[in-house]
């Protein structure tokens, strides 16, 4: 039935690019907020319809099912189930997360903005807990011990979500590994380019994991005149040491610090001691209280971006307030139109990078 | 004993603009996160002392402390006392917080780039949880049953410190008022100056207060094109309606809308029928859950400026992620240079925003 419109009577029936059209209960909300949506597989003319293979729940979701299915396979298969055939969603009621999705594109609307056509391989960057989702396997393939769910079934991607296809020159594992924190080398390098400083100075607070590997070679790419890398400790300095930019000569970073990211003195006297201030600092490490520490190493006029989700707003605020700090502050948006591409194209480019990666896929085996 | 070094062996010894120095312990941190100051009056170079004439508690703190001293003067005047006797700041340690203080310029050292000298009558926009202080009069004048405190003895500014004159052209109430949030209009400004879009639309998210409708006025002098109101009821939308710009034909703001910007689907529709989406999104209402309305608010390669205290870092980042929204988000940053200037010079040139304090500061007797 492609391209049928169902009887809709909300004001949003002509397919709103956000979803709204599929939003069952409450009526009005969003459909990340909603109870319920309404998954039916005919889409709206700018919807896609995937055919999923993969689930990936979320680490919070998964922890929490497992825990209460006391492990056993069954009782955790029945709860996801049970969860996706009440809500529409796979958003666990207790979490309020979802997790993405890899799968194969059954129809596209001749509408739809997202580019894909039937027969692609994709992964869902928008969450679960906002897409329509019918499993049809009961979930036989899955043992109930990962968060990798191996599925049949249907998605819906609506106008305005993302997805990415899966690229045919690298295990999807590692593809999927790089979109997930794809935001941030793309927010980097949109950053490090609009800079009004013409070769800008780059602080990278975690340089040496997954986003802030990506986010240095990001911010080479866009020009900055040199990278400082900031890491808690000896072992991720040699793991940065070693890793090269895509020139082979010079280093993914151009000064490796050790310094505590919690410790505003600290980390801001390393910093500028290593060639800072930073007209740029990007902060990429997920613990609590890194704010003040970001703010001291950034120059006046400088922007720091948070991608760490522990970043408190108020430290941030009344951090900058307290030292008379003239920063941008930036909430790192994990949605950049290119992002995926940009990302993905870094891997291929930067042997530093992708070893930081692939030694963290072989190290979680 | 002016511009006495005391002796310090601190590798900050020659004075941080940051008040390191001051610092008693635990060493090595940043004086908000001290647990006690050094308050001697004795100034380093670029330090600036003030005779103090008043506290302004900080309105958590003083709720606190009113509570453990079941309302008794006495009680709670050796509450501060001793705080500030123990700690040298007047820090909460309950709560954290500080407050504000006024008072007179007493010496300003050679160095000190406040561009301040003795006489001058000022108030301090950096908070009292990390200004050295010393009180001299037991608090005697003071009953023990409102935040301002009448208070004599001596606190220090450091370099980085922000104080700013109070004016003469208006009572010291309706200025501290207003200083209080001249963060606001001050990044406000900045932002649609600095906008890619050459007359951009804004809206602002809780116009009616005091935030909101000092950026409505700077948002105007600073070339929107239009400017939204968004007020959560009628009595507001009234308000808002009566407030005249400076040229006593425009309105404050060009289009009243009323909605509840903890709904996203909502406050955008609003929005967007009044003339969005927006180019600029201010947040100025301090509830929770309005970041989704302002990030549908606002156009793709838009900005969301959040001055809520209550704002969500992760709120904000997933939300703008859900919905595919490429739009830059700012965390209001409390200082730019030259804020208080212009949000007195506003208060001065815009009836429509001084009724508005003026009303505030009658109601609130």
């Amino acid at each position: 039935m492609p391209h049928t419109q169902p009887d809709h009577s909300s004001a949003w029936a002509a397919g709103s690019p956000l979803g709204l059209h599929r939003v069952v209960e409450p009526a009005g909300v969003l459909p990340q907020a909603a109870w319920r949506l309404d998954s039916r597989p005919e889409i709206w003319p700018d919807e896609v319809r995937i055919r999923v293979q993969r689930l990936n729940l979320d680490a919070a979701s998964f922890r929490q099912l497992h825990e209460a299915s006391d492990g056993d396979a069954d009782k955790i298969r029945h709860a996801v189930l049970e969860i996706v055939a009440s809500r529409g969603k796979m958003q666990n009621p207790v979490t309020g997360s979802g997790g993405m999705l890899t799968g194969v594109v059954e129809e596209a609307g001749p509408d739809s903005p997202l580019g894909l056509r039937a027969g692609d391989r994709i992964a869902t960057l928008v969450s679960l807990s906002l897409t329509p989702l019918v499993i049809t396997d009961e979930l036989a393939r899955w043992d109930g011990r990962s968060e990798q769910v191996p599925c049949d079934g249907h998605a819906i991607l609506f106008g305005r979500s993302i997805a990415a296809r899966l690229p045919d020159d690298m295990p999807a594992e590692l593809a999927l590994s790089v979109m997930d924190v794809c935001g941030a080398p793309a927010l980097t390098h949109r950053i490090v380019t609009a800079s009004a400083v013409a070769r800008p100075v780059v602080a990278i607070i975690g340089a040496a994991g997954k986003s802030g590997s990506l986010s240095a070679a990001a911010a080479r790419q866009a020009g900055a005149a040199a990278i400082v890398g900031v890491v808690p400790h000896e072992a991720e300095a040699e793991t940065l040491r070693a890793a090269k930019s895509a020139d082979g000569v010079r280093g993914l970073v151009d000064e490796v610090v050790i310094a505590d990211a919690r410790d505003p003195v600290g980390v801001s006297a390393a910093v500028t001691k290593a060639g800072g201030p930073a007209d740029v600092t990007v902060v990429c490490v997920d613990v609590p209280g890194c704010e003040g520490g970001a703010i001291l190493s950034t120059a006046q006029g400088g922007t720091v971006i948070f991608f760490s989700m522990a970043t408190s707003f108020t430290a941030a605020a009344l951090g900058a307030e307290g030292v008379a700090a003239d920063v941008t502050m930036l909430v790192g948006n994990g949605y950049v139109p290119g992002h995926a591409q940009l990302a993905l194209d870094l891997i291929r480019s930067e042997p530093g990078v992708r070893g930081i990666f692939q030694s963290r896929i072989d190290h979680s085996e």
